[in-house]
């Protein structure tokens, strides 16, 4: 694939965590920009950072960090994109192109308007679709996000050559770029992703609340274990993405516990015909899609 | 670990599959028989177990399988435990012993009863707590139950020394046995293994009905992968789960019910500090019984 990117000369990512942080050592290893300056909050991640290699340098000051900047990584959790938006604001050139990796695409648009008033031109909402269990710069990676999907959402002002930077950074450190209405991304993460964390907590949840049950977790098998792997993500993170993709969550949830009554009764109704159809299907579906892909 | 246990002379096998041919090759790793023979409807599948040297012999008739055979080990599915004890009924010497592998304990009771009218007294109902993805005799596997739970649930007319026996088998193939009552057994597992089974299958299902989502499993990731493993499983012996451990299960599913309508509702009101108790109970509860077990 030929890049038609010329190189950035200054990227910053504010939160430099696992996502930030594995961003900018892909970006350096891909040889997609001259210098990253990293923001955040806590002075002593910065620092360690730097010590990585995975940031050139660091500030607290959002002029110091935007000045001459080509881009504009937000890499907080959600509930923080409206106060990071507040605070570039006064210090940001229209030229700068402002990108994200939250979640959920809609509260972070409607977030932009808020502080804003109308959305930036350079604004291209992203959500790359990586991750790994552990968290912080120490867990960066510059291969994280190869061979892995970012789907970017501009917004009805974000001009095209705003999305095709991004775009082609996204494909430079090896992902695959998909562009997609904000409503559209959200409703098939909230069905894909958010429910089946939100079930995995609320299983584990109503086992450890029935106590005259026993310490039920020790007949666990591997198959629990799996279930359950994403109950043991960030509770801090997942309450933000409950609260800022609430809208289509709680639809899937209300179409899941509808699924879930009906198979209460085919259960109750030792319905073998209608039970074993429903679980061949989810298996010959899950064989077609997951499986095999 | 010392065993009282005389090597056995003969045991049976009904059902020479992952679960029955791990067994057997277990037994015979530990040096515990002297012959096995295996008992199926499928010819070909016996004789690749006899060429597997997993089994000694096999045949299909009953009488010839339980001629002075000490023990007969049922590896059946739910739906044929009542069939396979009206074959065995005939032929059944009163001292060899019957147990079995299946995941619910209550109807594998009645079952016998049915057939029996008293419970024999050398029945001794069991449920290895071990699988694998893959399925049938060439999976066997002797190592398969090291380490691993079996439950026993005697009935109240089971002789201790026939249960003693089954326990010291079990021990000898490096299994932890815990002893139970049959509807403990049922209530726990219905709750820690049937109800993930049936969670996952129902949003494979769920998703697979959306077409207006389009492909959206395109768009799902590890998480998912690992949440929906156990919608791989086979789908007929999870509708005899579904069917034989009905009551249980619906009440669980009942239960996990009323959790996702609550769940729902903090997700409608945006409820920050409920999500984020409701997500950290989990993952605290989570690491501690599960990933550090």
């Amino acid at each position: 694939m030929e890049l038609q990117l010329e190189k950035l000369n200054k990227v910053a990512i504010i939160g430099v965590g696992l996502i930030g942080g594995s961003f900018a050592l892909a970006l350096k290893k891909a040889g997609l920009v001259e210098h990253i300056v990293g923001v955040g909050r806590n002075q002593q991640n910065l620092q360690k950072a730097v010590e990585l290699n995975v940031i050139d340098s660091f500030t607290d000051d959002m002029q110091v960090a935007l000045k001459d900047c080509d881009l504009v990584f937000f890499a907080v959790p959600l509930g923080a994109m409206q106060p990071t938006f507040e605070r570039i604001k006064p210090f940001l050139n229209p030229s700068t192109i402002i990108t994200d990796g939250g979640s959920a695409k809609s509260s972070v648009i409607l977030a932009a308007q808020e502080v804003f008033g109308t959305l930036p031109t350079h604004f291209v909402p992203g959500h790359p679709i990586a991750g790994k269990e552990q968290s912080g710069v120490e867990a960066a990676d510059a291969d994280l996000y190869i061979d892995h999907r970012v789907i970017l959402t501009p917004t009805n002002q974000t001009v095209q050559a705003a999305t095709q930077v991004v775009t082609e950074l996204w494909q430079g450190v090896g992902a695959k770029v998909e562009i997609m209405k904000p409503q559209q991304h959200d409703e098939i993460f909230a069905a894909t992703s958010h429910l089946p964390h939100l079930l995995a907590f609320a299983l584990v949840d109503l086992l450890n609340e029935h106590e005259e049950l026993g310490d039920v977790f020790q007949y666990t098998a591997g198959g629990f274990r799996d279930f359950t792997r994403i109950a043991s993500s960030d509770a801090e993170m997942w309450r933000d993405i409950a609260v800022y993709n609430s809208e289509a969550i709680a639809k899937w949830l209300a179409n899941y516990g509808q699924t879930i009554q009906t198979l209460q009764a085919l259960v109750e109704n030792q319905d073998k015909d209608a039970l074993f159809e429903l679980f061949n299907e989810a298996k010959q579906a899950r064989d077609k899609h997951i499986v095999k892909k």
